[in-house]
């Protein structure tokens, strides 16, 4: 399949404009062919008056119809092949294992909301049936469920080519609750997103879905992504990416005549406290494990783990000790992008000129053979250091860690009390470590949007139960989650029908359960199966 | 009981201010005892530092005792007695029979929460148990929940001094999630909020929940209210009443260094769409229908019909003429506050001043008798002049009512597109209107939270299928609603626990399911009953 580098308006394609940009191998530092081409506003527009009358259409269509579209997708985008896997790593980076498995990943989470689309449980279905009868008054017949808000924009992650990008998982969740998506590519891997959303594009015309309920538009910097934002046409916001980029979206969309929902998942230290008795017990396994997670990916997740809590013991030492080695033994990988690789640096001498931090490990070594090589890095502060320098909280994107020693319990209290809204926490603990696990607990249960025991946080399942979000800053809004069936619901909104003509209502709503599906009826949870 | 004037907080009276405000007769616009002293800044922190520690404990105690905290507060608020009866309606106008169903529906909504957080259900529990074995990655044991996010302020609503306000469907909902609640009285019924509070502060005691965990904080103007939603401990904000009210707390709860949520319910002129042959067939009924839901409550309530769509033709004529006849017979009742009448006469005369508007009942005859009457209005417009003056759109708070003459489907269909978000929308057909609805439906469903087919949107049940909610600007967030057991949700978040030990699980997360709650495990919903 051929890379144009026009933007995809629907069924059509946008026209060449007259700037563009390329993207680049990190691991070459060369930009790569073709260029892609920078929407321009009235391809905004286009795109936005699309998706609005798309809207129309698409929002009706059953949930059957919609599953089948998401499953079409799937398949479209197994058939890609090769150029995928070829055009994703040259632009991330990232191996070839990798964007196999996170290729299975985006066709999973497609076909897990098709799934659960198929099923109209997911839509909240209640009824009230009327009480004519009543005193003193009468109660009406009233029946409501989850609806569509209308066109969703979607940006791609620069760290998710595949699953949190053009066909990832807020726009499957996003095409799930009857809303079409124009998404905004990430400029990182322009060419990947051009193939996916071919594939989209294709499935849309095979399912019989209507023009522009899906669209892709390039643009470098944050034109394009801040017209979209702003756009009245647009109902609500997706976005993976750093606290600048979310924060900045947010406040254009609280700006708007009609304010519309953000969810923006901006990253997350992740802290992990380590309690000393499974310090002591397991101090080799849990090191091991900590440097899988810490490295995974080139330390790129959102779920890195950026802030460990250690108790400055032997055991602790110990354990420092085995995972400084093993990080100081780990090669240096290409990240993602020039500019990403840069901020990691950045960091990195950050942390090495503060005086009340130790490193441990430079990560600086071996940079120099190409232009984007990410190596490990440690850092360790002492609990009053950590607290009195609010910067060493902040996230390091890329493989990079700081160890915080703590002596007693007041300390490892007052540095989880210090932190801001987090994805994840995550408590090793043995034995008596329990004893003192029911205040850590209650801090991270006000900070964090997912507890860890024993483990590690990298390593998203997507499930039905999964919560991917956490309070401000983690994310813009920590009601909710960015992974999992539940993200369905960040694009919808109630509406209820009061004495309508049973013709006239949704499916989901009519009398005898024609979907046979899970619903709320007079009080009482109905499962009505076939 | 004794009315002190000072502010509560949790179980302790804040000292008078050096400021302070006093109610108001609206009957007679005398000034009632006693003095209600403005909270000064200390207390806001007092107060918002006692809910925090207070949430520590309230977010642990268990549904059931939350319950029956609920239950004592609807036992407490029923022993005040004629007390209430007298003052609530010395503050606000309205006659007894209102403030006594309101106080009805108030311990109704209580007890309602309390039977929904009783089952457990409400949580959204989910659970997938671990797959050690799968391949090529093991899937973890992960269960997720809805957890409360932490201390709330409620702002209590003018126009329902009971309902809405300082125990009202917005307390009720978060104290059932497990959020601290302060409220910021109204300064139009202080008296009834102490009252209320105190009835609170008793059933907090009797049931053992902590201290802090309700506090109510008076003060005139907007300070308290904008510090107590700035201040760091709070965590959400329910608010009914005006757009400028809630679109300023929205602003500065956006503008906090961690942005919380804000569900405010701003108001809406609920257009009601009378179809021809509905005209034609029932005109007398939908006349007299609209009649008492255009002036119930002297048209002081949030679903009030403002907008009336009716065709240009001789039925419509002879409806028109009717509902004018009742109108005009209306007689002139006392509205709430010296505020709104003064609002509501400053809309009436500039809808009077407007040359594309006709005014057939000019709600001004019968205001010298009484400082506050409001006097049923009713005006003419034609849906050219609607469409060219956006001001025609702007909710009247009060019995005023706008009629919008069109005259063929696409003068209508531009009508409703031109409106903005609602809570409510109406549609009357019969016969072949039906054959036109579809694109009405289509418009209603993207503008309203609640379609009412054949009948008034007055009146808001309160169940768990109720939507009283509706796109920007009818509320700030138009995925929820303010009335219904729908309305806890505003309150949580969820939580994920990956390989959680039993033992430091909720209860609704336990294996087993001891609560016996609805819950998803595996994917499939299972009711469990005992």
């Amino acid at each position: 399949m051929e890379i144009s580098g026009t933007s995809i308006i629907g069924f059509s394609s946008a026209p060449q404009s007259d700037t563009s940009i390329k993207a680049v191998d990190p691991s070459t530092g060369l930009e790569i062919e073709p260029s892609f081409y920078n929407a321009e506003s009235e391809i905004v527009e286009q795109a936005a008056t699309l998706a609005s009358q798309a809207f129309l259409v698409y929002s009706k269509k059953s949930s059957h119809e919609r599953a089948s579209f998401l499953n079409e997708i799937a398949t479209q985008i197994e058939s890609i092949g090769a150029a995928l896997v070829t055009r994703a790593m040259q632009e991330t980076g990232l191996p070839e294992g990798r964007i196999k498995g996170e290729t299975g990943r985006t066709t999973g989470q497609l076909r897990l909301f098709a799934s659960l689309i198929e099923d109209g449980s997911w839509t909240q279905a209640r009824i009230e049936t009327a009480l004519p009868d009543r005193s003193p008054l009468p109660r009406p017949d009233i029946r409501s469920m989850s609806r569509p808000l209308g066109p969703v924009v979607v940006f791609a992650a620069s760290n998710f080519p595949l699953a949190f990008s053009t066909a990832g998982g807020d726009t499957a969740s996003a095409l799930a609750s009857g809303c079409p998506v124009i998404v905004k590519a990430h400029s990182s891997h322009p060419g990947t997103a051009e193939l996916i959303a071919r594939a989209v594009q294709k499935a849309a015309k095979i399912t019989g879905m209507p023009d522009g309920v899906f669209s892709l538009l390039f643009g470098g910097g944050r034109t394009v992504g801040s017209a979209l934002v702003a756009h009245p046409a647009i109902k609500a916001v997706g976005f993976t990416g750093s606290t600048a980029g979310g924060t900045a979206l947010m406040e254009v969309a609280a700006k708007r005549p009609e304010p519309i929902p953000v969810y923006a998942e901006m990253g997350s230290v992740n802290p992990i406290v380590l309690l000393p008795e499974a310090v002591a017990h397991n101090g080799d396994a849990i090191a091991a494990g900590l440097h899988i997670s810490a490295t995974m990916g080139v330390g790129q997740f959102c779920t890195n783990p950026g802030v460990v809590c250690i108790k400055k013991d032997a055991s602790g030492d110990a354990l420092v000790d085995h995972f400084v080695e093993k990080m100081k033994d780990t090669a240096a990988q290409v990240m993602l992008n020039p500019t990403i690789h840069r901020a990691y640096k950045d960091a990195l001498s950050k942390m090495q000129a503060n005086k009340s931090v130790t490193t441990l490990v430079s990560g600086s070594a071996g940079d120099n053979d190409s232009p984007c090589l990410g190596t490990a890095a440690v850092f360790e502060a002492s609990a009053s250091s950590f607290l009195k320098d609010e910067s060493l909280s902040h996230e390091i994107f890329g493989p990079g860690t700081t160890l915080v020693r703590w002596e007693n319990k007041e300390d490892l209290l007052a540095i989880l009390e210090s932190l801001q809204g987090q994805l994840t926490g995550t408590i090793h603990a043995s034995g008596t470590d329990w004893e003192n696990h029911g205040e850590i607990l209650e801090i991270l249960e006000r900070k964090v949007g997912r507890i860890v025991y024993n483990s590690f946080p990298t390593g998203v399942e997507v499930c039905h139960s999964m919560v991917h979000g956490g309070p401000f800053p983690a994310t813009s809004d920590g009601r909710s989650t960015s992974v999992g069936t539940h993200a369905i619901s960040r694009f919808t909104r109630l509406i209820a029908y009061q004495d309508s003509p049973q013709s006239l209502l949704p499916d989901e709503l009519k009398d005898g359960n024609p979907l046979r599906i899970v619903r709320l009826e007079n009080g009482k949870t109905v499962e009505a199966t076939i």
